[in-house]
């Protein structure tokens, strides 16, 4: 057998490292490959020729801790390859492959990298190259179609979830009439907004939820608010910042319209602002807004253990996939049942998948399209149970 | 003996309920208290005789979960009582002392709940009356003097320090020139913006901190960020949300002057925001700014071991001096020594303390005023030490 190469892209996630080392782990253990190579900064770093030998890098020790290390260890890259499979960029890419005797090649990310490997396996059709090329999924978003879930989004969800429930703790110590508002990453899908419904299990924050899926309209959620104001001292609302509105504009670029800042150049704030506003001119009571921004991605401090489990079986499976003569394929959950929680990893095609996006469907949304249903929480229970905690040191953990 | 009202005030912690806990179980347990009562909502809700009996509600289970829980459970007030202490709420505070025959009154809280103790200790010696007044402190902002640190600091620098390193983790996978920005809390001290530089464990960032006792120089900024571009590829700042210029104004409204929202209202960015447009426009290169919001002050799923134990032990230790006939004092740390650390707590006269506040000293700050020193990070790591984590139920953490 020949080598392996492995890459990471697009956003950073807190288990696509554990799919990284379970791939390196699979390789080196259970395959008889020379070399596991991994590519620096993706197909862009690929392109550069810019690999290096993992064997020379990684042991056991440090498989470990990659295993609960945030971001993308081999660094990341957003490139997106021509549709031409006859353009240079390929001339050159199979050149590299054949200088490094790559049999399989393996590229862990969200949509955009599905769609490298379905036109690098396209490419290697046509050229009768040998190497097998397989997607490992990872993105806090869950938006990939043709898979139950996808690994990074329990340990996100499971974030997400813990800081609205202490920030529902915390806005409640007041005896005065209060909103706050926390906005979620999802810029297309609600998936992780969603999975602050996770909240509710000590408090009923948050107590209304707006999800890109839904149509925004000011003034239901105005009435939103002023009906549970009725019965809460204290709201807390969800909101994705992907939320648009009937005309299908994002809502921070609709009611952005005119906000300068000090230098005299337009802004636009996030959702999250934008709802805090309407609060401030509609209900005129206190109001908060809160942004999660990035740490929802690289918090490892706070990782879902089923979801590290996962994503670093999805990097085993990738190699078993690839070793096997599978490509152009992507590792994909399928979920046997919710109780007891069981999933089978399959191959899926790749075709299927690449630049799609999978929004949350219909019957996980309530009738009056502010909150979740049941069988939501059902789904993604699972996802985010049990606790795996990196090692201190002096206190602070440790990463690779 | 008679009874003891604990009550808690201010901005909630991750680590004010341990305080609580602590008092509330050396009370039942190692002394002879006939009740022990909380006050809802601080000394305004004791004002309206909104008391509840702890001893009915709280059991040792459920005192080891209260000890984990983050904000107040007690619920918290900002009431500042009058100067004059023949006012009327003093009548009315020491009636209900009598009516609930209280003997110890317990606060737990920052600056201003120490003016209160102040206060109502002066009030009850001028009465002659038999209650005595101890202060708790906690403050996520480490700014009370005569006393090493307080509760609530030490998991606040913990969750900030492992938020910085999981952004500078986060950042640093795409191969291009950046600045991330991470705003911390803290309106007059820079103790937990300083506590940033804990994440210098593994990587350099943050490479930049910038704290409320230097005033700041535009033109400092652009050159120490130029600097640090030589060099560093991924530039991670740390900065106060109390920065303020030389003019001794905070920066967020000196640079903010003529900021406008769409519907035509003034709008006070924060210091990360006006360093972020300082970089747009001086340096041109990517550049992204984070708040870290109140999730610091009640990261529970993130805690210093060495912090809720301490905390635990205050309640614990206030409690005694105020049975043993202390009164106007609050529970202080004396550091005896680094390493092995060492304190030990002591009564201290609550006048030297309320209404003070205490900055990082400069021995603490580097000579550039743009980081910290040696000396600092030998302070501060030891109140960051150990772990303990809440228990988690369906992969969500539980509170009381």
């Amino acid at each position: 057998m020949g080598n392996i190469v492995i890459g990471q892209s697009g956003g950073p996630t807190a288990a696509i490292n554990s799919s990284l080392a379970g791939a390196v782990s699979y390789a080196m253990k259970k395959c008889d490959f020379e070399n596991v190579y991994g590519m620096k900064n993706g197909i862009k770093g690929f392109l550069e020729g810019n690999l290096i030998n993992l064997g020379d890098i990684l042991d056991d020790d440090k498989i470990e801790i990659l295993k609960l290390t945030p971001s993308a260890y081999l660094g990341s890259c957003r490139y997106k390859l021509p549709e031409d499979t006859s353009a240079d960029e390929y001339g050159r890419i199979f050149d590299i492959c054949e200088k490094y005797d790559i049999d399989c090649f393996l590229y862990i990310g969200g949509n955009d990298s599905m769609d490298t490997i379905l036109k690098l396996s396209r490419a290697g059709e046509k050229r009768g190259s040998k190497v097998k090329f397989i997607g490992v999924p990872k993105t806090i978003d869950n938006d990939l179609p043709y898979t139950d879930h996808t690994p990074g989004f329990g340990s996100a969800a499971k974030y997400v979830a813990t800081v609205v429930l202490e920030t529902a703790y915390d806005v409640s110590v007041y005896d005065v009439k209060s909103v706050t508002i926390i906005e979620i990453m999802g810029r297309h899908a609600g998936w992780l907004t969603a999975a602050s419904a996770l909240a509710r299990c000590g408090k009923s924050a948050p107590h209304l939820i707006y999800l890109p899926e839904v149509p925004f309209s000011k003034e239901k959620f105005v009435s939103d608010i002023k009906k549970a104001a009725e019965t809460e001292n204290n709201i807390v609302v969800a909101v994705s910042e992907g939320v648009r509105g009937e005309d299908g504009r994002f809502i921070c670029e609709s009611y952005n319209n005119g906000t300068v800042d000090g230098f005299g150049h337009t802004q636009l704030s996030g959702s999250g602002k934008v709802l805090e506003r309407i609060v401030k001119e509609e209900i005129g009571c206190k109001v908060r807004s809160i942004e999660l921004n990035t740490v929802q991605r690289s918090s490892a401090h706070l990782l879902s253990k089923s979801d590290v489990d996962e994503a670093f079986g999805a990097g085993e499976k990738a190699v078993e996939f690839a070793y096997n003569g599978e490509s152009g394929k992507m590792v994909a959950f399928k979920r046997n049942s919710n109780a007891p929680y069981q999933i089978e990893m399959v191959a899926e095609d790749i075709a299927k998948i690449a630049n799609q996006e999978c929004m949350l469907p219909q019957e996980f949304i309530n009738s009056e399209g502010n909150g979740i249903t049941q069988k939501f929480m059902a789904y993604i229970t699972p996802l985010v149970t049990g606790e795996i905690y990196p090692k201190y040191e002096n206190g602070i953990p440790q990463y690779i």
